[in-house]
């Protein structure tokens, strides 16, 4: 599967940020003279460094820092483009009036006392909001830490964070202000350097989507790191960030941390596909769908940016290693295969290069063994020759610190070597990653400082090195994945309008309208007819064909099963006569009060045992469950997820991405399975979710996937719809199948 | 289910390594006046701190660093206790006779050039052995980093490593010298002591064996570290971890990496146990039954000892998080979650002291967030309150560095409580560790220091701290699980020998063989019968009662399906008739060949489907495996491994270890299975593995689990025996029923 050119997107115009990003004159209302106030440390912080004028706002001081204060923006004799506020909550709506008054056209607000605190704040920051409509404000916060900016004709540092650090290519928008200073605190030490940091705050103007639109239009940013605690618009995040991620012209990696993993308390759902659909699973489905890489911590986006910032994303993932202590390479090599990667088959070319340069006793084979008494020239030849070679897609040198390693020699070299890396790719070869581990701290400092002056990442352990080739390739494969498209089918939407319309809404609907809705949609449904008797059941079995089922039709029985209104296999009238009438008995005795419309027959399909469901999130909207039905989904939860509507490659990812996927594909002396039926099953369930979206939850459970040729058939499903009220004014048909998607 | 005492065992006597550990004096053979060589820096090493004497020993120097020199340890005017040897590999040998003569009794083997190297060095590691065996040395190496005792008595760094560690509580055992220096170097830089640490080279003598045993009796080491590329004697392993983890009376935490994860290449295998039982499975039981956390990297082996070696082990998994920041807080939360931990639901008197110390804008509820402007006196009154509180087993501490947080009182307050907690178990309550993450690397440099001081284990992320308090609690899981013995079933067997005797070997042995093995041990087996005719097929039939299935006996038919050699579900004389008439018509057909002579008659047998499995490593004797049949093994590989013998509460842990055992305790309406049948037949094929030592392979595929009450049943089994010279020795019932065994 080549990568093939896709028709560039119109890229929606990104929201005008600049007065918040490269202001000229800058107000910080609440400075203070007392260097122990955050409004003292934010005004020293915007002083230091910005390029431009700011102006203290304080009614009680004629000065701070020498700077001449002003009682307030509308003293100020200047026009004025972005005001820092920290205020106290309640004096936040005057102060905005002023500063509307004054022409102001970004507002960072410090304060905290808003919607993080009760009605009193909620009401307060409602007035933040009418403010911003009022007077056309972009306002970050409140509830924030600030914003950050290092280009150098700006230089703008509107945070209490201690010091600004180092001009980089990575931005970071953070939801937690607190995090953002323990953030760069370690980029400072670690010299990590940032083009752009914004603490989001509430979120009550300007969102992550606006700052992710910015960011993508921003030179100065190639990798974008996320810390979020939830999103403002699932559809709209996974669009800019397919685009950001994939389809503009210099594509940008977007890493994420996203907390809150722990598994949502109690919900009201009752579908397998609602149970299943936590909120953590759907964040998941997001962010795969988005090609935005979620990582775990706050160090593995550390450790992941430091790569995408510094280093070309591979072409594949075939790692070479180069080692001076055979413990560190296997375990480099244990870490490589645990993340999928694979170990570089090197060319005999190659070999022979290593065999010429090494000692006898060297390792030539990947990881390639330099020896503990190797020194620089060996590591440059061995580098050279793993990299020269078209089986490698990059390579991770590990160090350890012996009596002759001379460190900071070898940090030159691969560095050297990098860099040749890169110029042969100019050539026409891949571009080649290169990452090191030093191991150790003291004794290879020197070594480090070396390497991070080159922009070769550096990691204290050769597992770390490890995970970030590993992020890149999972990268670099979305970047290259082929591009396809939401497959529409023809489908007949007045007849399921006229399902839906008058059906019950809130409760669990009689199986026969999912049966017609499905039908609707071109669903293939194992053959089926309702009978209200005996006789009647046994013609439409004999039409059907035997084997067949019968279940027994009652909006007042719920579980089938409990009181005998199934029966299974069933293989010639004789025995459906006597089924129909031992189920009817049974019924009279055990639920007598059961209105019991008659059954429904239906012919009894082999195959594969799936589960197809559709989850109604309401913040995230339609949800797409596939998995394997039975055991597989009630005990190994062996289900994925993702977000209606999903394109052809997404349905299939969500097939390949399954752990019982090698049961489809044959097990055991079984056939393999109809794979194109399921898919397009899949395919056609989310134009349904999306088409139809009084449903909040249904599950097709079976639908049995025949042999690869014999297609596929829906047994049983089960439909809920939303409340009336759950519908929110979306009248039928609002959905909107062409839009964002899955790979 | 509570801990019993068990009676103490007796501890093995470890052997004498006080030669090595804490010598009078020293000899450096191979020391040089070349600072450039490590015989050089080790002789430095060694006269920088050691307090006994140190002799260099080179013929061509007066002196080494203004040290007399002498030509030989023979010139040496006094007593020797140890000898470190740098020579060339070629003039070890000699110099050892010299080190016999002498009356040496510890020597370390720096050099290389040994059995790594090739068959002449394999041929010189030889003459060391017999040294060794001549002069009766205690021997670490060759091709080792040295050794180091930071015993204040002894100071000794025989290593080229550039300096000596802080004293400490740990000791370090590593197979890879180079990763020793890297790791000495990262724990000078963490201020991380050590007691002992041996490099073990090739270990022609002294292996970890004999360290662990040394390190067992060693008052100062607490957490011993393990670094092993591969196990000397894996039972001989398990019982000497078990006895230190958890059996003497101050049981020492072992941690270890184990590299070389990557899936063992092809293997001449055809059951199910021996394709699944890869030497990395056959690791991870040996670990599991030894009480040792494995580990899958050098830095969580420091982040796991670091906590080990300075707080006191958990009483249960109930963590308090106290944070001044909500995003940290969440994330070592969700953390907490994915490591199996609880977050500790406070008592109404933890919340309403809380609510009074803390202000209103405060989270009371766990994780405690004392919000970005604490200072010391909250975080104090937080910890005090949730450290006291009985539903907390221990807390972690995050910071992150806000414009007024006084970051070393803090890190004093957390000291000061942690030791507070120490006092009030020590009077009754559980011990709580404590553990701290301050985020940030230089604005909380200060704090970290003054927490490294109080021994609180310190994190640079949140993560790291939970999973290191998690690890605390597998460790404390495993101190205090109940103790089982090995169940010794009454078996038959002279039986089980008549079958074994004359078996033909090395190849899959005929079904009936197998199982009248597996009945000599008492296993249940689905009632069978073998028949030579249709008429006698229908008799045996009759007297087991239906359902049966009939399966061709035939020694060329290896696979029966395919030749039709296999009729499930037959319930009735003429279909028994009727199927055996047809198989043999079809093998007739597809196999003509082969000689028939009959089929088993076997009784149908329902339940839930498992495997059982015996398959003898070479290295590690009898590994048993158990797992759910069909697509759980195939497909999701859902089996778990022990060495044999298992004890009770091994076999109750491998039974609750796979991820479908959900279905044995009842799912989808079906009833739960017979539990106790199902341990019982896996504690007989421990005792069958150790008293049978001929067996090379066994499936017992599938053991069908019926309801509980009614037992199990074998319906198939394949046995292979090793070949004539595979048992080595081993004479019939040399196993050892009662020895080493799991949990």
């Amino acid at each position: 599967m080549d990568p093939r050119p896709t028709a560039p997107r119109v890229p929606a115009t990104a929201r005008d940020l600049s007065s918040i990003f490269a202001p000229r004159s800058v107000a910080v209302i609440g400075a203070s003279r007392d260097p122990g106030k955050v409004g003292h440390a934010i005004f020293r912080n915007v002083l230091e460094d910005f390029q431009g004028v700011v102006y203290p706002v304080n009614p009680n001081a004629p000065a701070i820092r020498g700077v001449r204060s002003y009682p307030s923006v509308l003293e100020i004799p200047d026009p004025l483009d972005l005001a820092i506020i920290i205020v106290p909550a309640a004096s936040v709506r005057a102060v905005l009036d002023e500063c509307g008054r004054k022409g102001v056209r970004g507002v960072v607000i410090i304060s905290a006392g808003f919607r993080e605190s009760g009605p009193a704040g909620r009401r307060r920051e409602e007035e933040v909001v009418a403010a911003v409509q009022q007077y056309g404000f972009a306002l970050v916060g409140p509830n924030c830490l600030g914003v950050l900016n290092t280009d150098p004709g700006v230089r703008l540092n509107a945070t209490f964070a201690r010091a600004m650090p180092a001009a980089g290519n990575i931005a970071f928008l953070s939801q937690s202000g607190a995090l953002t200073t323990a953030v760069l605190d370690y980029a400072r030490a670690r010299g990590i350097g940032f083009s752009k940091l914004v603490s989001l705050g509430n979120k009550a103007d300007v969102t992550e989507l606006d700052l992710l639109a910015a960011l993508r239009d921003d030179p100065r940013t190639d990798v974008i790191l996320l810390y979020l605690e939830e999103l403002t618009d699932g559809q709209r995040f996974i669009g800019l960030c397919r685009e950001i991620t994939g389809e503009i012209a210099h594509p940008k990696p977007i890493l994420a941390v996203k907390s809150g993993r722990t598994p949502a308390g109690a919900r009201a759902v009752s579908s397998h596909t609602g149970s299943l659909a936590g909120s953590d699973e759907v964040y998941d489905a997001v962010f795969l769908q988005s090609g935005v890489l979620r990582v775990d911590s706050v160090e593995e986006l550390f450790h992941y940016a430091v790569a995408f910032a510094n280093q070309p994303i591979p072409s594949g993932r075939r790692l070479a290693i180069v080692t001076n202590a055979g413990g560190p390479g296997i375990m480099a090599a244990d870490a490589a295969v645990r993340q999928g990667l694979e170990l570089a088959a090197f060319a005999e070319g190659t070999k022979q290069a290593l065999r010429l340069a090494l000692p006898a006793e060297a390792a030539i084979d990947n990881p390639v063994d330099v020896v503990g008494d190797a020194q620089h020239d060996r590591y440059q030849a061995a580098l050279r020759a793993v990299l020269r070679d078209p089986a490698s897609d990059g390579a991770i040198v590990l160090l350890t610190p012996q009596a002759v390693t001379d460190i900071e020699q070898i940090a030159g070299v691969v560095a050297e070597e990098a860099r040749a890396a890169q110029h042969h790719a100019a050539q026409g070869g891949g571009r080649k990653p290169v990452l090191a581990s030093f191991m150790g701290l003291v004794d290879v400092s020197g070594g480090v400082r070396v390497l991070e002056e080159a922009h070769i990442p550096h990691y204290g352990f050769p597992e770390d090195a490890v995970r970030a080739f590993a992020a890149m390739t999972r990268y670099a494969e979305w970047v290259r994945r082929p591009r396809t498209e939401v497959r529409v089918f023809p489908v007949d939407r007045g007849a399921a309008v006229d399902v839906v319309q008058p059906a019950p809404r809130g409760v669990f609907v009689r199986e026969t309208l999912a049966f017609r809705l499905l039908e609707a949609y071109g669903f293939p449904l194992a053959p089926w007819a309702e009978a209200a008797s005996a006789e009647e059941a046994v013609i439409r079995a004999s039409a059907i064909g035997f084997p067949v089922a019968l279940k027994v039709l009652s909006p007042q029985i719920i579980h089938k099963v409990d009181v005998g209104g199934i029966r299974l296999d069933l293989t010639a009238p004789s025995e459906v006569r006597a089924a129909y009438e031992e189920m009817m008995a049974d019924i009279a005795r055990r639920q007598p009060a059961a209105a019991v419309e008659g059954v429904i027959v239906q012919k009894m399909m082999p195959g594969v045992e799936t589960i197809l469901g559709i989850n109604r999130d309401p913040q995230f909207g339609p949800i797409l469950m596939f998995g394997l039905g039975g055991i597989y989904v009630e005990v190994f939860k062996d289900v994925t997820f993702r977000l209606a509507p999903i394109r052809e490659l997404g349905a299939q990812r969500m097939v390949e991405s399954i752990k019982a996927a090698q049961i489809l594909r044959g097990v055991r002396g079984r056939p393999p399975a109809d794979l194109d039926a399921l898919l397009e099953c899949i395919e056609r369930l989310s134009q349904l979710a999306v088409d139809i979206p009084q449903i909040a939850e249904l599950d097709i459970n079976p639908l049995m996937v025949l042999p690869a040729g014999q297609g596929a058939a829906v047994v049983d499903a089960r439909l809920r719809l939303l409340e009336e009220t759950g519908v929110r004014g979306q009248g039928l048909g609002v959905g909107k199948s062409g839009g964002t998607a899955d790979t």
